[in-house]
C-alpha cells in the first residue's frame, strides 16, 4: 500500500539519520549549548542572510506554534488567522494554554483563500484600545496552508504591510515552509523577514526530519524571555544536539529544498493523473497536498492500493506526497487504477 | 576530558540507536497509532505486571512531569514535594503552566532526606476543605532524588500510605527510576503501583535514550482526559514511532536495568576513589550521582581531567556517571589525580 | 440628557440600597458564611423550585461567566456559542484565562438568531474523541441575547436536547435572565433546569443591583471544586453579606421581575415611538434593548436629548432601557424629537 | 458577643455608606469612566504626591494582589515573599492563575520577621539568567504583615534597595497599608514610591469599605496592559462609580487614617489588657492584630464573651480590632474576664 495519509507517516530522510549518527559521538554539553546547536545558528544566519535573528528550537509542531505565540502575543491579545488554521483546528487549545489565554479572530471563508485584504476588512472598525476586546497582536499565516495553498512574494509583502498597519506581529506557520519556498522560488529571506515576517516556525519534521521545529524570531520579535518561555513549555530537549543535528542534516547542501521540491512535484504528478481519471481538484496543488473529489469507483480502486484520508469538504479526500514518495510510486498507483 | 557533568551529556546507547534505525523502515501511522507504540504498551504491561495502566508518552522530562501533574492535579490543588525537587527548582514554572496554576507545599529540609513522616507532619493541621487554601492533591517523590538518594521499598510503601491517608495521588518523578530499581533490586511493579504509586514518569533519556519519557498512570489515575491534555501540551510527537522505538530499544532484554546498574556502580567506584583521596561525601551514593566536598588540590587536579559542576551546597561538587562511563574511565581519572 | 447607553449606567434600585443598609448592622461572618448568604440560598431554592442546586456568588458579569465556565469546561474543551456572545466579544479573554485555555466554537451568522438546529448542524461530523480537536463540552446561550433576543420555552428545551445529545453542559449567560423571564412569562425553573440548563449566570447588576451575579449549578453541574475555583478567581467578596444582600433586596416580593418587565416595556415603548418616526428595527425588541437604524435627522435630534451608542451593524444604534427609565422619560424624549 | 475574628466581619463605615448613597443619583458612565473614578484619580495623586501613577481598581483583596502581580511579573517569573504571605497561604493559587504560572521564592522563617537582609541572602547565588530557574521579578512585602508587623521607613527603603539590586519590582500587599501608615506616621508617598515601591495594593475593604481595593502603579510599573489584564480578570465593576465612591468616602478628610489609627489603638489596648491577665504575645502589636498565647482559663472566659480564632502557632489565638471596635467594647470585655 502506498501511504499518502500524511507527511508524518513518512520515515526520516537518510541525511537526517546520518546526522543523528554523527552527533552520537562522545559527550557534549546539554540543553542546547552543544556544538551542533551553535553551528545550526550560524547556518541559519547564512540561509536567512541575517544575524538579526534568534533561534528557539522546539520539538513538535504544536509546541513550536504555541511557544512562538507565547513569545509574541500577550494573554490579552488575539491572533488573526484563517478559520482552518492548524493552531485553531488541530492543536487542542495548545496556543491558548501557552499564551495564557490569547484568543482567535478568524478571517476569511473556511474553504476560501485568505487574502491580505480580508485581514484589513476584518480589522477596520475593530475596537482597538477598548479593554473589553482582546487586542489583535499577531497576524498568523500558514505558508503553505493546511489546504496546500502557497502565498506569492507579493501576497506575503501585502500581509506584512497589513500587519504593520495594525501594529501586529506577522508570524508564519511554516510546517511546510520548504514547500512554499520550492513553489515560489523565493529565497528564505525574501519569503520571511524581508516581507515583514517577525516570527517563523520553520518545520523540519514533515520534510524528512524526526521531530525538530525551528522558531526564528527576527528583529523586533527577538526576546530575552524566549529561553524561559521555551523551558517552561517543556520544549527544551536535554540532549539538544540531536535536535540541532536533524536540522543540520537536512540543511546540508540544500538537500531540504530538493526534498520539498520533490514532494511538491509528486503531488502535482498525482493530481494530474487523478484529474485525467475524472477527479476534480478542490484547491490548486501548490505544495505537497492534493484535495480532490474522486469519482466513487476511482476512490474505491485507489483505496485498494493506497492509504489516504477521506472526509474533507464536499466529500473530498486528501492525499499527501512526501520526500519519500517516488515517481514510480505515483505512476504505479495511477496505472493500477486504470 | 572525562565528562561527568550530567547523564544528559552522554550519547545515546547503541541499542536505542539501533531501534531508531529499525523504526525507520517505510511508512507508519502518525501520532502514536503506529506499531511500535502498540508494542510498547504491551511491553510495559509485561514489565509492570498489570494491564490496569495507561501509557502517555512525552518527549522531555520537564514536559513529562508537568503533563503528568496536569492529569492528576487540579488548578486549585497543591503538590507536596521536597524543596529541591526538579519540578520546583529546574523546570522554570512548567508544572504551574501545565496545571493552570497548582502550587507547591514543600516539605523537609532542603539538604535533608524527605521521609514519609515529614509529609504527615506537614499536613496534619492543614486547612483541608477551606477554599482559602490550595488543596494537597499529589505527593510527588523523586526516585531517585536530585541528590541521588533512593527510597527503599518500605519507605515507598509508607509514602503510599500517607498519600492515601490524605487522599492524594502518589506520583514518582522517575527520571532515574531505573537507577532506583537497580539499587533496591525491587521489581518495577513493587516499587511503583504495588507501593501505592498512581503516576510514574519513567525516564528513558538519562538512561541512554535520546528524548523519551513514559508517563504511566495506574488504577485511579487513569484518565480519559490524558490524550487531550497531552496534545495541548505539545508533547505528541507526530512521527510517534521514533518515541516508542527508543523505549523498545532500551527495554529489550532488560538492557535498561543493566545500563542503570552500571551507571550506579561507576558512581560508587568514583566516590570510593575520591573518598580515599580525601573527599567528603555530602550524601550517600545510592544512584549515579556523587556529591562531594573535594579538597581544593584534588578538585583542581580533577578539573584538568574531567568536566563536572561545582557550586553545590557546602562548596560541594556534583559528578555524574552514566551508561557510557566505563570502569577504565574512572580508574584512569582517579589514577591521574594521584 | 436621558441616558440610554446601558443598563450599567443606571443607578441601584432603592430596594437594593435598602438591603445594603439593613445588612450593615453589626458584625457578621466573612466569606459567605453570613446570615444573608444562607437566606439567599433558601430563597433561590424557593424561586427555582429545587434543592438540587449549588449557589456560587460572583461579583462581576465577566467574572461570573468565566468562573462558571471554569467549573464546567475542562482546559481541553470548547464552548459552543454565538459569534456575538458576550464571552467572545466583550470579556477580553477572561473565559480563556479562567478555564486554562478552553476555546470557542462559534455557531450561527453574526447578526442572525442562533437556533438549536444550527448547533446540531455545526457539531455533526465534529471530531469527537480526536485528541487534535478541543472537545465541545458546553453549549452557552445568552438569554436574553446581546441583541435583545429571547428564546422561547420550546427553543430552550430544544437547546437542552441538543446539549444532551452531544454530551455537553448547557449554560445560560443570564445577565438579562430576568428580562427573558418577564418576556416569556415562564417560571425560573421552567426556563432553566427543567429545560436542561445545568449552569445559569443569574444577573443582578443590570437589573438594579450594584455588583452581584449568581451562578446556579443544577444537578450534574454541581461541583465540590466550585468554592476553590471561585476563591482562586478573586470572586469571593470578603464581606460577603453585601453581595447576598443585593440579591435578597432585589428578589424580595418579586420586585426583580417587575423591574425587568418594566425595562422591557420601556424598550418596546421607545421602539414603537422610533418606528413611527421612521426608524427601522434591526432586531425584534424582546427584552430591554433596541437596535435600530435611525434616519439621520432623527438620530441627530435624539443625540441632543439622549445618550446612546451608535456604531452597530448596518449603521445601527443601540438604546437600552433600564429599571430606572420611566414612561415619562420615553414619552418626553419622543415628543422632543417630533 | 464582641466580634474579634477579622476586620472583614466588621460593617461598612458610615462615611463609605454615605458616599455610596451620594453616588446613587442618576445615571453615570459605566466601566470606570464615571465622575467618581475620575475624582478618585485626582485624590490619589494628591494623597500620594505624584502624578506618575496609574490607578487600577479591583474589587477583592485576592483579585487585587493577583491582578497586580499579573501586571508586573511574567509567567516565567518568581515572586519573593514571606512563607506566610497572604498570596501564598490564603488565595487558593489565584496569583498563579492570574500570572499564568509565576511561582514563589519564600524567604525567612515562617514565624519570624522578614528583613531586607534575608532577601539579599536568599538571592545571592540564585541562578539568574538560567532558563531552568524561574526568574525573581517581584519582591512582595505585606505592610502591615499577616502577623500584624509593620516595617519602618528605614526597613522599607532597604527593601527598595535590595529589590533594585536584583532588578525586581517592589510590591506592597497593603490590605492594611493604612494601619502601617498610622503606626509609622510616615506619609503615603514616603512609605511607598519614595521608598522604591512600584506597585501598591491599597486596601479599602478591611478599613471600613465594602469591597474596594486600589492598585497603584508607580513609575516603571505603569503599564498600558493593565486595563486589559484587569478586564480579563473579572475585576472591572460595570457600575464603576460604586467602587470609586467607597474610596472617596473613606479618603475624605483623612477619615481613613483616623479609622486605622483607632483600630491599631484598640488592638494595643486589648493586648495590654490581656498581657496583664497572663497572656503572652507571639508578636509585637504594631497594627490591628493581636496574636497571643492565652492561659486556658482566660481563653475560655474570653470565648464566652467574644468571637476570635484559635489555632495559630504555638497554640496561639488571633484577635482583630477594626474601625468599629470601641474602647468601651475592649474595656468591657477585659473587665468581664477578670
Amino acid at each position: 500500500m502506498l501511504d499518502l495519509r500524511s507527511d508524518n507517516t513518512a520515515p526520516i530522510a537518510p541525511e537526517v539519520m546520518d546526522a543523528l549518527a554523527r552527533a552520537n559521538e562522545g559527550h557534549d554539553t546539554a540543553y542546547g549549548a552543544d556544538g551542533w546547536s551553535q553551528r545550526l545558528k550560524d547556518e541559519l544566519a547564512r540561509v536567512f542572510e541575517t544575524d538579526d535573528l534568534d533561534l528557539v528550537m522546539a520539538i513538535t509542531g504544536t509546541g513550536a506554534n504555541a511557544l512562538a505565540l507565547s513569545i509574541i502575543c500577550p494573554a490579552w491579545g488575539a491572533v488573526v488567522c484563517h478559520p482552518l488554521a492548524h493552531v485553531v483546528q488541530d492543536e487542542c487549545n495548545a496556543p491558548l494554554m501557552f499564551t495564557g489565554g490569547a484568543s482567535w479572530i478568524t478571517v476569511g471563508e473556511p474553504h476560501g483563500r485568505l487574502g491580505p485584504d480580508d485581514v484589513a476588512s476584518a480589522l477596520d472598525g475593530y475596537h482597538f484600545g477598548s479593554m473589553h476586546s482582546a487586542q489583535p497582536k499577531v497576524l498568523l499565516v500558514a505558508q503553505a496552508s493546511e489546504r496546500g495553498l502557497v502565498w506569492s512574494l507579493d501576497e506575503m509583502r501585502a500581509f506584512g504591510t497589513v500587519a504593520r498597519r495594525f501594529d501586529m506581529h506577522f508570524m508564519l506557520d511554516g510546517a511546510r515552509f520548504a514547500n512554499a519556498l520550492a513553489r515560489t522560488g523565493a529565497s528564505p529571506a525574501d519569503l520571511s523577514w524581508r516581507a515583514g515576517v517577525d516570527a517563523l516556525v520553520f518545520g523540519m519534521t514533515k520534510n524528512g526530519g524526526m521531530a525538530a521545529e525551528l522558531i526564528l524570531l527576527f528583529g523586533k520579535a527577538r526576546s530575552h524571555a524566549a529561553p524561559f518561555l521555551r523551558k517552561r513549555s517543556g520544549q527544551v530537549q536535554s540532549k539538544g544536539r540531536y535536535l540541532a543535528a536533524q536540522a543540520m542534516g537536512a540543511l546540508a547542501g540544500g538537500r531540504w529544498l530538493e526534498r520539498a521540491a520533490h514532494a511538491n512535484a509528486m503531488a502535482t504528478r498525482l493530481a494530474e493523473g487523478l484529474v485525467k481519471r475524472g477527479a476534480r481538484l478542490l484547491y490548486p496543488v501548490e505544495a505537497n497536498l492534493v484535495f480532490a473529489q474522486l469519482p466513487p469507483a476511482l476512490q474505491d480502486r485507489l483505496a485498494e492500493k493506497a492509504l489516504f484520508y477521506p472526509g474533507y469538504e464536499n466529500g473530498g479526500t486528501r492525499l499527501v506526497a512526501s520526500w519519500s514518495t517516488s515517481a514510480d510510486d505515483i505512476d504505479r498507483l495511477l496505472a493500477s487504477v486504470g
